[in-house]
């Protein structure tokens, strides 16, 4: 797995392209469509997943995955961060399951989800904004909630700080926080908790 | 409505007894004890109340108060504001509600107090940590919610400042903010907004 | 009402046409020229706010506007956010008036405007900089204030930071403050303390 | 569970003797010994853990602990914190393993205790100053690492601030975090990993 | 003129001595009672300022003082610092005026006290919370003005900051700042500034 | 004198017009050749000063200017905004020098220029980085300084922040400062100051 | 040696030249390929490192280069601040090695590369994020180690912030820091002890 | 040695004697007169220097001590952070000279000791407020500088950030810096060069 910001599109396709020759499943997180160009030109079975801005390659000939990973988003535009969560942990041999635009203004959204969320092992949960909807469905369940900030908002959400001092200021026990967009940490996080509760 | 902080006992005294003899009711918040037995000792008539800190004098023979405002708070920690809130609230002629012990994460307990929230004409939401309360409230009903952050929480609660960049970064609308812990600013606010709604 | 920050011009055409299928007014705030374009395709009547960068749909007909709302701008490039606010509460059944051009640095501008301050039911101050306009005027009238700082400035202004903190810190009571840029918010808290002044 | 800050001893008193009637165990964090001395005066088989500043009631009867959870921390002054965590995991039902004195600057150190690392099933770093320990485990083992920074430092280590950034930084997948000297919340987070790994 | 802060009362003791042997003016800024009195058993005739903080040692003779400086303040708790200002433009040779109780949010006392304001060649305008005085004043003189903000408030005002911040955005020409507090650095700087207008 | 910032050309055109048919001097601060070129189509003597991003109208005939200001920089990089100060200082009646290329790391260049030091009224003092040049001016003068961050720099700069904090943290007396980048506001303040020394 | 940042590439051309006329040596950082353009038009030997967007002119004809510097670096991203730190080094007649691609979450990677860290008399130690590549190999070594943040990274990276704050919370003694991203900064500093070193 | 912060003075006392059994030298810092009591109790040659809050055993048998560090701090307030590092360098074997009482506002002064600045190996320079001295240093000598920021000061010094973020600014190269009155750490960092600059 491997971050693709700060790196060059040669740099990433020469990366991809060493790591896919030893593992069946490559994934480059916040890349562009220029260095998928430059990795699919060697690597042809590379997908590029364009709202998470993710390079996958996965060679593994029908994995079973484990149930158990539930993502929770409460706007649209949060969903690239929850598909880069999803992509990870799907990678990690993770069923994931997604509900979607379920927020703290409209609690009643995430209570007609209760069942998706009572039938999970670990939770990720992604929010803008004022980031509660970690505190809010840790109220709900008996599981680990993964918190992810993301950066969507404007004026005091300072670019996801506030989510993020929201999230770890929580009165709610059962949570833990990733770094802000961190989609990638929280979905690997995620799947480790997942394996280890089906050893 | 005088503010205490920085004034020595003295000065609140002296201010205190001057506009007692002006108005009939008079509001200082942010003192102490020790101004308090200044203030006492030429208006007997004067309260102090502990928890909210604040010296009270109210002359008012049998007021009319107008119902409509009400003051929710999550923890125990949050209720000395709320307390400010109140009463200054009370001072400019409301009957004030209280509901206490509701957060982000009980939402079952919030949606108990359905019914006081949906009669109110206008909500103070005192909450600290996380700050999700307002934004919880104002989806459960259509009136204006002036929200409080409190200082209470450590480490990256910074002193409410997480709570009060998630009540500004509210995702829904309705909402406003005073500064940390006014609960005075608040109970105002709301005693105006409940004033006109009546006229 | 949708905030259009974040979501791709496609998305927002379908949330829009699916309000507007459902209610008579849709406003979209944070949006473009370019999700206008495939808005208008399908919704010929809606209208594009250019300085507000908002999207319009309204089909009420003939509505009862109810006076009240008063819109106070500081400088020329605080105007967007003043225009923000206007529609909003317009769209909430508001008769909105504006005055512009006042500030806390020609305090004579703003003295001649008193006709006009003290005729509100509520008023949304809108002020960048320094952000003083909302204590100045809360000194003026006896209505609820709602503060709005904008971005606009440069170094100590921190986009919007400044303004933000002076009209927290206010030492004015009746104001409450939202977000920094935040017109749609105040516009819909005014809209919601003007209807409820006139039940 | 119960947060003492910000609560007088009395109503730290009242609520725990509450909880203790109906539950086997209490943990009250961030309290004081003046707390403990008026809850002990009705619970007397209450315990108060001076480092860690909590008050445990712990009256399962022979408990059968599960296995799994480490806490390794780096100095000293990291130990409260550690403490903390340890109680909490404990009354959860973990077995729970200490490992003290590692730090970045002293890899050996940490290298030798390679066994304790790769046996556990969770592992709560915590660590001050510069926060690297986690990151540093994280390259040694494949399990959920929970991350605490904590307030010890001086200078422009702001509180845990550098710590808690640095955390939250990490290059290294697998690890997630609270709040700053967080001991409860990593330990219970910890105890939910842990319960779930054994289902 | 010497920083008393971070020196220990010896050190002041030893300094002050010093300096009154070569020069007939000594001023000491926040210091102590503690450090007076060991300043006091060797110079007699040092004088002690309690509000400001300040040890004074002024063996001028009838010294002929230069009219011009004014000091403005809008709260009975920015005294201490306007105090501090008043004192250092006295000891180089300035008569000062004062104005107190003035503030943005009564603009009328403001108005009130113009034949002072105009009267003054420059202006030390000292103010917290959200430090609007100063462009208050800018926009009714021609004057140079010095702004100093206090540290007086809570929450959102961060020790000053939010005066801090607002005084370096004004929009009003006419305004520098200093730290802060700073009631030494606004009075040297307005004793310079009119020292230099009398020449 | 008008600040172009957030300001649409046509609105800097409109605005220029109009002052420039009540006064004979106009100074436009923060605009484009954008803006220049519209209003130059209908005020040809107006002047673009591209350094300083400033449109200047200035129809006084043969103005007798008065000594006393002086400008001086540490870097090449702070010439803009010593340019837009000079420009506001000259506008204002003053004749303006200029030293540059003096810093706090190469003293023996400030000590060259001693004679221009001390023959100045006022001086403004313009440095980027550490923002020291302020205070090493103040030990070698008995004369107001107004000290202009600058926002060049990288890193822990903070785009002036750093310069901002050194200048108002300054141990010298006689300096006060001005917003980051803010020639304007610098000029203004020295042209008021070398006035009023003049009367 | 000239920093390009905030100047013109006809002001870089200038300096460059006639520092080139004087020196045998020059560096120019942070500077750009247009700037390169001219600069080469007048001095063909001018050479673009354009990781490092830096130019160099370098006349000494088989200089003698003293070895001991040692450039560390985590990431493929830290690599142009690691190549203008060597740069510059190299220039000030030092040879200079590099390790790259160790982090602190690969600790046996840093341990393979044993021999070379002891065999340093200064190590440049770059790192993003956590930056506790300096921490780490400073309980390694018993040399000096220059710490030199990188501003890659994202969210709570702040730019380089967190880096910067954790190496200078190091818990390790031997550790000094230059600001985010200064490769100059580092190398000169390593240049001038590792010449002290050889005397 | 020992960083005393945070550790109980009974955790000091058996450190440092555990120490004190393996090496000739042991230094404790940021410790009290309280745990000193115990050490003493046990180590009865172990002395206590006030300023520096700092405990040392040195039994070192006539040392020769190496020359070359020289340590030069600007106020009287900074001496305490001085004597942290020169006790720390004197334990590593170096001769230390101190330079007091020199600032960036008195030019004259610093200029007075250029033969003790250009006889030094690596100069310590402590510095709070503008902490503008390592780089008025830098311009006059060719040797490592080592800059301290300390924490004296008030307002927009915020504790030592303001002298922080100025010395890593620096515009002049050769400077490089540790944490806020980390004496320690910058007489550590000057033992290591002067020992080697002797090899």
């Amino acid at each position: 797995m491997v971050l693709g910001l700060g790196k060059t599109p040669q740099q990433i396709a020469t990366i991809t392209q060493s790591l896919a020759s030893k593992t069946d499943t490559v994934l480059v997180t916040r890349t562009s469509e220029e260095a998928y160009a430059l990795v699919h030109a060697s690597l042809p079975d590379a997908v590029f997943h364009e709202a998470a801005k993710a390079i996958v390659v996965d060679r593994r000939v029908s994995p079973v995955l484990t149930p158990g990973v539930l993502i929770v988003t409460a706007g649209t535009s949060d969903l690239p961060v929850a598909d880069e969560a999803a992509l990870t942990a799907h990678l990690m041999g993770c069923e994931v399951e997604r509900v979607t635009d379920v927020g703290v203004a409209g609690v009643h959204r995430v209570l007609d989800q209760l069942p998706a969320l009572q039938k999970a092992r670990v939770i990720v949960a992604v929010a803008g904004m004022e980031g509660a909807l970690p505190s809010l469905v840790s109220g709900l369940v008996s599981v680990p909630i993964i918190a992810v900030p993301t950066s969507i908002g404007y004026g005091a959400s300072f670019g996801g700080v506030a989510a993020l001092l929201g999230m770890l200021s929580s009165c709610s026990p059962g949570v833990s926080v990733v770094n802000i967009d961190n989609g990638f940490g929280a979905g690997y996080m995620a799947g480790l908790i997942n394996a280890s509760s089906q050893e």
